[in-house]
Protein backbone atom coordinates (compact mmCIF):
# COMPACT_ATOMS: atom_id res chain seq x y z
CA UNK A 1 0.00 0.00 0.00
CA UNK A 2 1.55 3.18 -0.79
CA UNK A 3 1.39 6.10 1.91
CA UNK A 4 -1.51 9.04 1.16
CA UNK A 5 -0.03 12.04 -0.50
CA UNK A 6 -0.18 15.48 2.38
CA UNK A 7 -4.08 16.26 1.29
CA UNK A 8 -5.22 12.84 1.36
CA UNK A 9 -3.98 12.71 4.61
CA UNK A 10 -5.34 16.06 6.13
CA UNK A 11 -8.71 15.25 4.43
CA UNK A 12 -8.72 12.12 6.70
CA UNK A 13 -8.40 14.88 9.83
CA UNK A 14 -11.63 16.33 8.87
CA UNK A 15 -14.94 14.87 10.54
CA UNK A 16 -18.17 15.71 9.86
CA UNK A 17 -20.08 16.10 12.85
CA UNK A 18 -24.59 15.66 12.51
CA UNK A 19 -26.30 16.66 15.14
CA UNK A 20 -29.48 15.39 16.27
CA UNK A 21 -29.84 14.14 12.51
CA UNK A 22 -33.92 13.33 11.90
CA UNK A 23 -33.92 11.51 8.83
CA UNK A 24 -31.51 8.79 7.81
CA UNK A 25 -31.71 9.66 4.26
CA UNK A 26 -29.78 12.34 4.81
CA UNK A 27 -27.01 10.47 6.66
CA UNK A 28 -26.55 8.21 3.73
CA UNK A 29 -26.10 11.51 1.66
CA UNK A 30 -23.94 12.62 3.67
CA UNK A 31 -21.49 9.97 4.06
CA UNK A 32 -22.17 9.42 0.30
CA UNK A 33 -20.81 13.63 -0.29
CA UNK A 34 -18.13 13.08 2.11
CA UNK A 35 -17.17 9.40 0.33
CA UNK A 36 -16.29 11.36 -2.85
CA UNK A 37 -14.25 14.50 -1.69
CA UNK A 38 -12.11 12.18 0.43
CA UNK A 39 -13.38 11.93 3.84
CA UNK A 40 -13.79 9.18 6.32
CA UNK A 41 -14.81 10.16 9.44
CA UNK A 42 -18.06 10.29 10.28
CA UNK A 43 -19.56 11.02 13.88
CA UNK A 44 -23.48 11.16 14.75
CA UNK A 45 -24.69 13.19 17.55
CA UNK A 46 -28.38 11.23 19.02
CA UNK A 47 -29.55 10.66 15.45
CA UNK A 48 -33.77 10.17 15.73
CA UNK A 49 -33.45 6.41 13.47
CA UNK A 50 -29.39 5.04 12.78
CA UNK A 51 -28.55 2.44 11.32
CA UNK A 52 -31.48 2.61 8.88
CA UNK A 53 -32.23 1.08 5.48
CA UNK A 54 -32.50 4.55 3.91
CA UNK A 55 -29.33 5.32 5.11
CA UNK A 56 -27.83 2.50 3.51
CA UNK A 57 -30.31 3.57 0.22
CA UNK A 58 -28.65 7.13 -0.06
CA UNK A 59 -24.92 6.47 0.99
CA UNK A 60 -25.02 4.21 -2.39
CA UNK A 61 -21.19 3.33 -2.61
CA UNK A 62 -20.18 4.64 0.83
CA UNK A 63 -21.85 2.01 3.57
CA UNK A 64 -18.57 2.01 4.76
CA UNK A 65 -18.71 5.47 6.32
CA UNK A 66 -21.86 4.78 8.08
CA UNK A 67 -20.43 1.10 9.58
CA UNK A 68 -17.92 2.75 10.96
CA UNK A 69 -19.84 6.47 12.08
CA UNK A 70 -19.28 6.81 15.57
CA UNK A 71 -22.42 7.20 17.89
CA UNK A 72 -22.50 9.94 20.86
CA UNK A 73 -24.91 11.60 22.67
CA UNK A 74 -23.51 14.83 22.90
CA UNK A 75 -21.42 17.24 21.00
CA UNK A 76 -18.86 17.78 23.14
CA UNK A 77 -18.50 13.71 23.04
CA UNK A 78 -17.79 14.29 18.95
CA UNK A 79 -15.51 16.78 19.27
CA UNK A 80 -13.29 16.05 22.55
CA UNK A 81 -10.00 15.39 20.44
CA UNK A 82 -10.60 18.33 18.21
CA UNK A 83 -8.31 21.08 17.74
CA UNK A 84 -11.00 23.40 15.87
CA UNK A 85 -14.07 23.01 14.82
CA UNK A 86 -16.57 24.88 12.47
CA UNK A 87 -20.25 25.08 12.27
CA UNK A 88 -22.25 25.42 9.59
CA UNK A 89 -24.88 28.29 10.19
CA UNK A 90 -27.76 29.70 8.45
CA UNK A 91 -27.07 33.46 9.97
CA UNK A 92 -24.94 35.29 12.65
CA UNK A 93 -25.17 34.27 16.07
CA UNK A 94 -25.74 37.35 19.17
CA UNK A 95 -22.01 35.93 20.76
CA UNK A 96 -21.68 33.25 18.47
CA UNK A 97 -18.72 32.64 16.50
CA UNK A 98 -16.80 34.96 13.47
CA UNK A 99 -18.42 34.04 10.47
CA UNK A 100 -16.81 32.85 7.38
CA UNK A 101 -17.47 31.61 3.59
CA UNK A 102 -17.29 28.46 3.21
CA UNK A 103 -13.83 28.77 1.02
CA UNK A 104 -12.07 30.86 3.75
CA UNK A 105 -13.67 28.03 6.52
CA UNK A 106 -12.20 25.34 4.56
CA UNK A 107 -8.80 27.06 4.56
CA UNK A 108 -8.59 27.39 8.22
CA UNK A 109 -9.87 23.96 8.98
CA UNK A 110 -7.11 22.22 6.57
CA UNK A 111 -4.61 24.51 8.37
CA UNK A 112 -5.52 23.56 11.76
CA UNK A 113 -5.96 19.83 10.32
CA UNK A 114 -1.84 20.35 9.74
CA UNK A 115 -1.82 19.64 13.71
CA UNK A 116 -4.33 17.00 14.30
CA UNK A 117 -8.05 16.36 14.31
CA UNK A 118 -10.67 19.16 13.23
CA UNK A 119 -14.36 19.16 12.94
CA UNK A 120 -17.46 20.26 10.63
CA UNK A 121 -20.15 20.68 12.81
CA UNK A 122 -24.15 20.60 11.31
CA UNK A 123 -27.14 20.86 12.99
CA UNK A 124 -30.71 19.05 12.73
CA UNK A 125 -32.68 19.81 9.66
CA UNK A 126 -35.15 21.86 10.59
CA UNK A 127 -33.63 23.87 13.55
CA UNK A 128 -29.96 23.68 12.71
CA UNK A 129 -27.26 24.04 15.66
CA UNK A 130 -28.26 25.25 19.26
CA UNK A 131 -26.45 28.52 20.33
CA UNK A 132 -24.82 25.62 23.39
CA UNK A 133 -23.89 23.80 20.49
CA UNK A 134 -22.65 26.61 18.61
CA UNK A 135 -20.70 28.21 21.20
CA UNK A 136 -18.31 24.74 21.17
CA UNK A 137 -17.36 25.88 17.50
CA UNK A 138 -14.36 28.08 17.09
CA UNK A 139 -15.69 29.55 14.24
CA UNK A 140 -18.52 29.72 11.65
CA UNK A 141 -19.55 29.26 7.97
CA UNK A 142 -22.57 30.34 6.20
CA UNK A 143 -22.88 29.06 2.52
CA UNK A 144 -24.12 32.50 0.41
CA UNK A 145 -27.76 31.54 -1.14
CA UNK A 146 -31.10 32.80 -2.11
CA UNK A 147 -32.44 35.28 0.80
CA UNK A 148 -36.33 33.83 -0.36
CA UNK A 149 -35.07 30.57 -0.02
CA UNK A 150 -31.83 29.71 1.71
CA UNK A 151 -33.13 26.03 2.65
CA UNK A 152 -30.02 23.76 1.63
CA UNK A 153 -30.88 19.95 2.23
CA UNK A 154 -28.48 18.85 5.15
CA UNK A 155 -26.80 16.25 1.98
CA UNK A 156 -26.62 19.01 0.16
CA UNK A 157 -24.98 21.28 2.69
CA UNK A 158 -22.25 18.84 3.54
CA UNK A 159 -21.30 18.13 -0.21
CA UNK A 160 -20.64 21.98 -0.73
CA UNK A 161 -18.10 22.02 2.19
CA UNK A 162 -16.29 18.92 1.22
CA UNK A 163 -15.71 20.14 -1.86
CA UNK A 164 -14.48 23.36 -0.61
CA UNK A 165 -12.14 21.44 1.87
CA UNK A 166 -10.87 19.17 -1.11
CA UNK A 167 -10.40 22.40 -2.87
CA UNK A 168 -8.51 23.86 -0.25
CA UNK A 169 -6.58 20.45 0.56
CA UNK A 170 -5.35 20.26 -3.26
CA UNK A 171 -4.34 23.88 -3.68
CA UNK A 172 -0.75 24.68 -4.03
CA UNK A 173 0.03 26.88 -1.80
CA UNK A 174 -1.02 26.06 1.72
CA UNK A 175 -3.30 28.66 3.33
CA UNK A 176 -2.07 31.80 4.87
CA UNK A 177 -0.70 31.00 8.96
CA UNK A 178 -1.18 33.07 11.80
CA UNK A 179 1.82 33.70 13.52
CA UNK A 180 3.53 30.30 14.91
CA UNK A 181 2.21 28.87 17.31
CA UNK A 182 5.02 28.31 20.49
CA UNK A 183 2.53 25.42 21.62
CA UNK A 184 -0.22 22.86 20.42
CA UNK A 185 -3.62 23.91 20.31
CA UNK A 186 -5.67 22.68 23.32
CA UNK A 187 -8.31 20.48 22.42
CA UNK A 188 -11.87 21.07 23.20
CA UNK A 189 -11.93 18.51 26.36
CA UNK A 190 -9.05 21.18 27.73
CA UNK A 191 -10.87 24.10 26.96
CA UNK A 192 -13.80 22.64 28.70
CA UNK A 193 -11.94 21.85 31.69
CA UNK A 194 -10.46 25.98 31.71
CA UNK A 195 -14.44 26.75 31.77
CA UNK A 196 -15.37 24.37 34.92
CA UNK A 197 -12.39 25.30 36.73
CA UNK A 198 -13.22 29.18 36.01
CA UNK A 199 -16.74 28.82 36.68
CA UNK A 200 -15.78 26.71 40.06
CA UNK A 201 -13.66 29.97 40.84
CA UNK A 202 -16.05 32.88 39.89
CA UNK A 203 -18.78 30.88 42.09
CA UNK A 204 -16.51 30.54 45.23
CA UNK A 205 -15.56 34.41 44.82
CA UNK A 206 -19.32 35.24 44.52
CA UNK A 207 -18.68 36.75 41.27
CA UNK A 208 -20.71 34.09 39.60
CA UNK A 209 -24.34 33.14 40.62
CA UNK A 210 -25.52 29.86 39.14
CA UNK A 211 -28.78 30.78 39.92
CA UNK A 212 -28.27 33.58 38.07
CA UNK A 213 -26.50 32.73 35.26
CA UNK A 214 -26.94 35.15 32.73
CA UNK A 215 -25.05 35.82 29.92
CA UNK A 216 -21.09 35.55 31.64
CA UNK A 217 -20.34 31.82 30.80
CA UNK A 218 -21.12 32.32 26.95
CA UNK A 219 -19.04 35.24 26.75
CA UNK A 220 -16.19 33.51 28.40
CA UNK A 221 -16.54 30.95 25.90
CA UNK A 222 -16.95 33.12 23.35
CA UNK A 223 -13.71 34.82 24.18
CA UNK A 224 -11.74 31.79 24.36
CA UNK A 225 -12.87 30.51 20.91
CA UNK A 226 -11.55 33.50 19.38
CA UNK A 227 -8.52 33.11 21.32
CA UNK A 228 -7.97 29.49 19.90
CA UNK A 229 -5.66 28.59 23.05
CA UNK A 230 -2.48 26.55 23.14
CA UNK A 231 -1.87 23.66 25.48
CA UNK A 232 0.23 25.95 27.68
CA UNK A 233 -2.00 29.00 27.64
CA UNK A 234 -4.59 26.81 29.62
CA UNK A 235 -1.66 25.48 32.12
CA UNK A 236 -1.15 28.89 32.80
CA UNK A 237 -4.50 29.95 33.20
CA UNK A 238 -5.44 27.32 35.42
CA UNK A 239 -2.35 27.75 37.53
CA UNK A 240 -3.91 30.98 38.00
CA UNK A 241 -6.93 29.79 39.14
CA UNK A 242 -5.33 27.19 41.72
CA UNK A 243 -3.20 29.55 42.82
CA UNK A 244 -6.38 32.04 44.20
CA UNK A 245 -7.74 29.22 45.35
CA UNK A 246 -4.77 28.18 47.75
CA UNK A 247 -2.60 31.33 48.15
CA UNK A 248 0.90 30.39 48.95
CA UNK A 249 1.77 33.85 49.36
CA UNK A 250 5.01 34.24 48.25
CA UNK A 251 4.45 37.86 47.22
CA UNK A 252 1.53 39.10 49.56
CA UNK A 253 2.26 42.25 50.87
CA UNK A 254 1.10 44.52 52.90
CA UNK B 1 -19.37 49.56 -22.44
CA UNK B 2 -22.50 48.54 -20.92
CA UNK B 3 -23.20 47.91 -17.51
CA UNK B 4 -22.90 44.35 -15.63
CA UNK B 5 -26.19 42.91 -15.20
CA UNK B 6 -27.15 42.58 -11.32
CA UNK B 7 -26.49 39.42 -10.04
CA UNK B 8 -30.16 38.18 -9.70
CA UNK B 9 -31.03 39.03 -13.02
CA UNK B 10 -27.71 36.72 -14.61
CA UNK B 11 -29.20 33.73 -12.07
CA UNK B 12 -31.93 34.22 -13.56
CA UNK B 13 -30.54 33.17 -17.38
CA UNK B 14 -28.81 30.42 -16.41
CA UNK B 15 -30.67 26.84 -17.59
CA UNK B 16 -30.07 23.84 -15.65
CA UNK B 17 -31.12 20.58 -18.04
CA UNK B 18 -31.34 17.05 -16.36
CA UNK B 19 -30.60 14.20 -19.48
CA UNK B 20 -33.04 11.36 -19.16
CA UNK B 21 -32.80 11.46 -15.45
CA UNK B 22 -34.33 8.28 -13.99
CA UNK B 23 -35.05 8.83 -10.14
CA UNK B 24 -37.63 11.58 -9.64
CA UNK B 25 -35.90 12.01 -5.90
CA UNK B 26 -33.00 13.48 -8.39
CA UNK B 27 -35.36 15.86 -9.85
CA UNK B 28 -36.94 17.44 -6.57
CA UNK B 29 -33.72 17.93 -4.81
CA UNK B 30 -31.91 19.58 -8.21
CA UNK B 31 -34.90 22.14 -7.88
CA UNK B 32 -33.89 22.78 -4.39
CA UNK B 33 -30.23 23.14 -5.09
CA UNK B 34 -31.09 25.04 -7.76
CA UNK B 35 -33.72 27.41 -5.79
CA UNK B 36 -31.22 28.21 -2.82
CA UNK B 37 -28.85 29.71 -5.32
CA UNK B 38 -31.25 31.57 -7.02
CA UNK B 39 -31.92 29.54 -10.52
CA UNK B 40 -35.70 29.03 -11.35
CA UNK B 41 -35.21 27.50 -15.18
CA UNK B 42 -35.42 23.83 -15.20
CA UNK B 43 -35.29 21.58 -18.46
CA UNK B 44 -36.19 17.64 -18.63
CA UNK B 45 -34.99 15.74 -21.26
CA UNK B 46 -36.79 12.88 -21.49
CA UNK B 47 -37.38 11.88 -17.86
CA UNK B 48 -38.27 7.79 -16.92
CA UNK B 49 -40.79 9.11 -14.49
CA UNK B 50 -42.18 13.43 -14.17
CA UNK B 51 -44.16 14.68 -12.57
CA UNK B 52 -43.92 12.39 -9.55
CA UNK B 53 -44.57 12.51 -5.80
CA UNK B 54 -40.58 11.52 -5.35
CA UNK B 55 -39.67 14.73 -6.70
CA UNK B 56 -42.39 16.93 -4.90
CA UNK B 57 -41.14 15.49 -1.85
CA UNK B 58 -37.65 16.04 -2.78
CA UNK B 59 -38.26 19.57 -3.83
CA UNK B 60 -39.83 20.86 -0.56
CA UNK B 61 -40.24 24.53 -0.93
CA UNK B 62 -38.72 24.44 -4.71
CA UNK B 63 -42.38 22.65 -5.82
CA UNK B 64 -42.57 25.92 -8.05
CA UNK B 65 -39.40 25.15 -10.27
CA UNK B 66 -41.10 21.74 -10.86
CA UNK B 67 -44.11 22.92 -11.64
CA UNK B 68 -42.64 25.35 -14.77
CA UNK B 69 -40.16 23.27 -15.55
CA UNK B 70 -39.95 21.96 -19.66
CA UNK B 71 -40.16 18.76 -20.51
CA UNK B 72 -38.56 18.20 -24.01
CA UNK B 73 -37.46 15.09 -25.96
CA UNK B 74 -33.95 16.18 -26.93
CA UNK B 75 -30.84 18.34 -25.42
CA UNK B 76 -31.32 20.40 -29.15
CA UNK B 77 -34.66 21.62 -27.82
CA UNK B 78 -33.56 22.44 -24.66
CA UNK B 79 -30.42 24.32 -25.46
CA UNK B 80 -32.20 26.07 -28.62
CA UNK B 81 -31.86 29.77 -27.11
CA UNK B 82 -28.87 29.39 -25.29
CA UNK B 83 -25.48 31.22 -26.23
CA UNK B 84 -23.63 28.61 -24.13
CA UNK B 85 -23.73 25.58 -22.52
CA UNK B 86 -21.36 23.70 -20.25
CA UNK B 87 -21.30 20.12 -19.85
CA UNK B 88 -20.71 18.04 -16.69
CA UNK B 89 -18.52 15.62 -17.39
CA UNK B 90 -16.44 12.58 -14.67
CA UNK B 91 -13.82 12.33 -17.18
CA UNK B 92 -12.50 14.16 -20.35
CA UNK B 93 -14.04 13.01 -23.66
CA UNK B 94 -12.14 12.21 -26.61
CA UNK B 95 -12.88 14.93 -29.17
CA UNK B 96 -15.02 16.46 -26.46
CA UNK B 97 -14.88 20.16 -25.17
CA UNK B 98 -12.58 21.49 -22.97
CA UNK B 99 -12.24 20.35 -19.44
CA UNK B 100 -12.88 23.18 -16.78
CA UNK B 101 -12.97 23.19 -12.66
CA UNK B 102 -16.36 24.27 -11.83
CA UNK B 103 -15.13 27.23 -10.42
CA UNK B 104 -13.41 28.38 -14.12
CA UNK B 105 -17.17 26.99 -15.71
CA UNK B 106 -18.86 29.02 -13.56
CA UNK B 107 -17.24 32.13 -14.32
CA UNK B 108 -17.91 31.26 -18.12
CA UNK B 109 -21.26 30.72 -17.59
CA UNK B 110 -21.94 33.95 -16.24
CA UNK B 111 -19.72 36.08 -18.55
CA UNK B 112 -21.92 34.55 -21.19
CA UNK B 113 -25.25 35.35 -19.20
CA UNK B 114 -24.84 38.88 -19.98
CA UNK B 115 -25.74 38.55 -23.13
CA UNK B 116 -28.56 35.88 -22.66
CA UNK B 117 -29.45 32.85 -21.75
CA UNK B 118 -27.15 30.17 -20.82
CA UNK B 119 -27.41 26.39 -19.89
CA UNK B 120 -25.23 23.66 -17.45
CA UNK B 121 -26.27 20.22 -19.08
CA UNK B 122 -26.39 17.03 -16.57
CA UNK B 123 -26.47 14.09 -17.88
CA UNK B 124 -28.20 10.14 -16.71
CA UNK B 125 -27.29 9.08 -13.12
CA UNK B 126 -25.68 6.13 -14.59
CA UNK B 127 -24.32 6.30 -17.42
CA UNK B 128 -23.76 10.27 -17.97
CA UNK B 129 -23.87 12.74 -20.96
CA UNK B 130 -23.93 10.74 -24.28
CA UNK B 131 -20.83 11.76 -26.75
CA UNK B 132 -22.95 13.53 -28.98
CA UNK B 133 -25.36 15.07 -26.15
CA UNK B 134 -21.72 16.35 -24.42
CA UNK B 135 -20.84 17.90 -27.98
CA UNK B 136 -23.87 20.17 -28.14
CA UNK B 137 -22.17 22.21 -25.45
CA UNK B 138 -19.08 24.96 -25.54
CA UNK B 139 -17.19 23.68 -22.48
CA UNK B 140 -16.99 20.99 -19.75
CA UNK B 141 -16.45 20.79 -16.25
CA UNK B 142 -15.31 18.17 -14.20
CA UNK B 143 -15.75 18.43 -10.33
CA UNK B 144 -12.77 17.45 -8.08
CA UNK B 145 -13.46 13.84 -6.47
CA UNK B 146 -12.02 11.26 -4.66
CA UNK B 147 -10.22 8.74 -7.25
CA UNK B 148 -11.59 5.98 -5.32
CA UNK B 149 -15.26 6.87 -5.24
CA UNK B 150 -16.03 9.90 -7.86
CA UNK B 151 -19.66 9.44 -8.11
CA UNK B 152 -21.48 12.63 -6.88
CA UNK B 153 -25.40 11.87 -6.14
CA UNK B 154 -26.84 14.32 -9.01
CA UNK B 155 -28.44 16.40 -6.87
CA UNK B 156 -25.41 17.22 -4.94
CA UNK B 157 -23.91 18.22 -8.45
CA UNK B 158 -26.06 20.04 -9.32
CA UNK B 159 -26.03 22.17 -5.88
CA UNK B 160 -21.81 21.90 -6.23
CA UNK B 161 -22.20 23.97 -9.84
CA UNK B 162 -25.19 26.22 -8.94
CA UNK B 163 -23.19 27.29 -5.70
CA UNK B 164 -20.63 28.33 -7.64
CA UNK B 165 -22.70 30.18 -10.22
CA UNK B 166 -24.47 31.66 -7.76
CA UNK B 167 -20.56 32.92 -6.56
CA UNK B 168 -19.37 34.37 -9.51
CA UNK B 169 -22.40 35.89 -10.18
CA UNK B 170 -21.83 37.80 -6.59
CA UNK B 171 -18.17 37.94 -7.32
CA UNK B 172 -18.01 41.67 -7.57
CA UNK B 173 -20.17 42.20 -4.40
CA UNK B 174 -18.84 43.71 -1.14
CA UNK B 175 -18.47 40.16 0.79
CA UNK B 176 -20.61 39.32 4.09
CA UNK B 177 -19.86 41.11 7.27
CA UNK B 178 -18.09 39.27 9.97
CA UNK B 179 -20.60 38.53 13.26
CA UNK B 180 -21.05 41.76 14.46
CA UNK B 181 -18.68 42.25 18.09
CA UNK B 182 -20.90 42.39 21.01
CA UNK B 183 -18.82 45.82 22.55
CA UNK B 184 -16.28 47.62 21.01
CA UNK B 185 -13.09 46.83 20.97
CA UNK B 186 -10.49 48.16 24.46
CA UNK B 187 -7.66 50.36 24.21
CA UNK B 188 -4.37 49.85 24.49
CA UNK B 189 -4.67 51.21 27.95
CA UNK B 190 -7.39 48.86 29.10
CA UNK B 191 -5.64 45.79 27.55
CA UNK B 192 -2.39 47.35 29.87
CA UNK B 193 -4.88 47.56 32.85
CA UNK B 194 -5.51 44.13 32.84
CA UNK B 195 -2.29 42.93 32.58
CA UNK B 196 -1.14 45.07 35.52
CA UNK B 197 -4.38 43.83 37.52
CA UNK B 198 -3.23 40.11 36.43
CA UNK B 199 -0.20 40.31 37.96
CA UNK B 200 -0.62 42.34 40.98
CA UNK B 201 -3.54 39.15 41.85
CA UNK B 202 -1.08 36.33 40.48
CA UNK B 203 1.73 38.21 42.60
CA UNK B 204 -0.57 37.98 45.66
CA UNK B 205 -1.17 34.47 45.74
CA UNK B 206 2.57 33.36 45.19
CA UNK B 207 2.00 32.23 41.19
CA UNK B 208 4.01 34.66 39.82
CA UNK B 209 7.36 36.12 41.78
CA UNK B 210 8.74 39.27 40.62
CA UNK B 211 11.82 38.27 41.52
CA UNK B 212 12.17 35.39 39.09
CA UNK B 213 10.01 37.09 36.32
CA UNK B 214 10.43 33.90 33.28
CA UNK B 215 8.04 34.60 30.36
CA UNK B 216 4.78 34.30 31.93
CA UNK B 217 3.70 38.22 31.12
CA UNK B 218 4.79 38.27 28.00
CA UNK B 219 2.65 35.09 27.17
CA UNK B 220 -0.34 36.70 28.61
CA UNK B 221 0.10 39.57 26.57
CA UNK B 222 0.29 37.65 23.67
CA UNK B 223 -2.82 35.81 24.59
CA UNK B 224 -4.46 38.37 25.20
CA UNK B 225 -3.18 40.42 21.97
CA UNK B 226 -4.05 37.57 20.03
CA UNK B 227 -7.80 37.81 21.24
CA UNK B 228 -8.52 41.35 20.58
CA UNK B 229 -10.36 41.85 23.73
CA UNK B 230 -13.35 44.02 23.77
CA UNK B 231 -14.15 46.89 26.32
CA UNK B 232 -16.82 44.43 28.23
CA UNK B 233 -14.74 41.09 28.29
CA UNK B 234 -11.71 43.44 30.12
CA UNK B 235 -14.73 44.45 32.54
CA UNK B 236 -15.81 40.57 33.05
CA UNK B 237 -11.87 39.88 33.79
CA UNK B 238 -11.30 42.43 36.21
CA UNK B 239 -14.51 41.99 38.14
CA UNK B 240 -13.36 38.38 38.13
CA UNK B 241 -9.74 39.28 39.51
CA UNK B 242 -11.24 41.65 42.11
CA UNK B 243 -13.82 39.02 43.44
CA UNK B 244 -10.62 36.57 44.53
CA UNK B 245 -9.15 39.71 46.02
CA UNK B 246 -12.27 40.41 48.19
CA UNK B 247 -14.30 37.39 47.96
CA UNK B 248 -18.32 38.24 48.87
CA UNK B 249 -18.64 33.80 49.08
CA UNK B 250 -22.05 34.27 47.90
CA UNK B 251 -20.89 30.62 46.14
CA UNK B 252 -18.96 29.25 48.74
CA UNK B 253 -19.78 26.12 49.71
CA UNK B 254 -18.30 23.26 51.94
Amino acid sequence: MTPKSPPERLLSRLRVVLCRPSHPGNIGAAARAMKTMGLADLALVAPRRFPDAEADARATGAVDLLQTARIVETLDAALADCLFAVALSARPRDLGPPLRTPREGAAELLAAAEAGPVALVFGNETAGLSNAEMMRCQAAVSIPANPAFSSLNLGAAVQILCYECRLAAFAGAPPPKAAPLASPLATAEENAGLLHHLEAVMTATGFYNPAQPGRLLPKLRRLFNRARLEKEEINILRGMLAATEKPTGHGRRG
